[in-house]
């Protein structure tokens, strides 16, 4: 509450650091500086109580050095560290990260998007599975996961030849009949490029298969998986799952009806979950470069250019062994 | 980039809509107003493009509309539960989240206070581990776990009241020596409490009990309960962690070792994580209220008052029965 009537500017800030106004300017607008000035005009602003009015700078440049992201969710093994591998990224450029949490939920998406314009944000990294999303203006915009044809930048994994890893590693782990299981939104996304790398590479190589997609929903999918071993009809020994987390549901169900994974059926996941409390891999996987999805999405971001972007970056996927497939000791 | 020569304001807005520009002012300002109107309004808005500016705004009124949080990571099932908790509750307010990362690194932590500083932001709600984090200034501030000697609140589960129903349930289940395990943070904090609460009840009932205390180190912990299995001193049929975490290593190590969880030794641990593939508990254990946490630390910061605010405010925990005690079925 001190210094209440009389609020310091940059120049008392000079004055006390004795340091030219030049100086100061560029330490709180990120230009390089020798470290020892940087400290002298920090040390003189924090004794001070100087702060950087970043309304008038937002007003002046039109730049206010925040990014919002938008997340289904962040209570999430892959998503949580996405958001905090896209946090720490902007941190080391020196951003602050807006974090919005939307749950699928398209109302959430357009209020969240509502409130980003207005907050002046410099873009938006969005991974979204609302369909009107589009539409949002002229914010520097990049997707994750999903590709709004063309209109901005999607950074996601190699979905397509990840699919193809899979039922490359199940063949080769020696199994005959390989099924696709995916649920997830409805909503057209890259992720869908999973089940049609998995496809082409069974119809290349003249290997048995079935597909079986459940829209969002995965207590259809056990209900579809369990009625399939009941009725007998359940022939495979190889099951590529859209992602890690289904994966687990569906060997938990078939565990249950007395199938054992991998003895009778071995199965790969999407994601590359790594267990938080032992470190080691949830299931044998095809990891995605969340570090590296990160870093591509800040970059794009931070660097956009709307008529010089790619509209499609994909990012190397690697399977990783776990204890779902006979290869894991 | 069409309109980019005019720039659409709010008596646009009021026109294309055919409402009051008092109105429009109302719904971009979240005041009530009918749904009707607010959908004309909104419609009007997208359709000229306009969008408020919150900088002009930010300077008139000083409020931003935004909190910032800071949390030591958020890859982590209790601070992602928590990040994404606070972040909705404040969307439901509709004040936009900054988040930034911090991972125990003081200097992160610093440079994220003069970050908040610069956007002006109305507040933080901080998890940190920083010891000088208490000098920021006028800033609103509401801690997580760890209290500032009565210079700011802090919210924080009854981490007292947890050691004591810990020691009470595992002596009930048939405990008659004990060990407290607890690693994190050297700099003193809320969650210290837990194993204050432990000591007092095994005191007061006459139970048997030791504790080992590892700053930080959680494989240090591991060669110490290793020594003490191979040298013979490892005598608890009980044993309460500071942490999930942290009771997993120590289980893993002691299967390793040969002691079987729960028939040699009953384990309880402390946040109540739930497997996010299984939905079980990861292990039993004392179960923090992450949403309630999440509620009470965003009404806090939101009718800040430095005068009439609780220095600490403990809200309440149970038990939960899970793997490691002979009480699950």
């Amino acid at each position: 509450m001190k210094n209440k009537e009389r609020i310091p500017t940059m120049k008392d800030v000079a004055a006390e650091a004795g340091v030219a106004l030049g100086t100061v300017s560029k330490v709180f607008n990120g230009f390089p500086v020798g470290e020892s000035y940087r400290i002298r005009v920090e040390q003189a602003a924090k004794k001070l109580g100087y702060r950087v009015n970043n309304y008038a700078r937002g007003m002046r440049t039109n730049r206010t050095n925040t990014i919002s992201i938008i997340m289904p969710m962040i209570c999430h093994p892959f998503f949580s560290k996405l958001t905090e591998c896209i946090i720490r990224e902007l941190d080391s450029h020196n951003y602050n990260t807006f974090v919005s949490v939307t749950d699928r939920n398209p109302k959430a998406e357009a209020r969240c998007i509502r409130m980003v314009a207005q907050n002046k944000t410099d873009g938006i990294i969005a991974l979204t599975y609302d369909p009107d999303f589009n539409n949002i203006g002229n914010i520097p915009f990049v997707s994750i996961d999903r590709s709004f044809t063309g209109s901005c930048p999607c950074i996601t994994s190699d979905n397509y030849t990840g699919g193809q890893i899979a039922a490359a590693k199940l063949h080769e782990l020696g199994c005959r009949k390989l099924l696709y299981a995916r649920t997830g939104s409805p909503v057209p996304g890259e992720t869908d490029k999973r089940g049609y790398g998995f496809e082409n590479w069974c119809q290349t190589n003249s290997v048995s298969y079935d597909i079986i997609n459940a829209k969002v929903d995965n207590d259809q999918m056990i209900e579809k998986i369990r009625e399939m071993v009941e009725n007998g009809t359940f022939d495979y020994d190889g099951i590529f799952c859209s992602t890690d987390l289904l994966l687990i549901l569906i060997r938990n169900e078939l565990n249950r009806l007395g199938i054992r994974i991998p003895e009778d059926v071995q199965m790969i996941g999407f994601d590359g979950s790594i267990d938080f409390y032992t470190g080691l891999p949830v299931c044998s996987s095809i990891e995605q470069p969340i570090e590296q999805l990160a870093k591509v999405a800040v970059n794009t971001i931070l660097n956009y250019d709307s008529e010089n972007t790619p509209s499609l970056i994909c990012l190397p996927v690697r399977y990783i062994p776990g204890p779902t497939t006979k290869d894991w000791i």
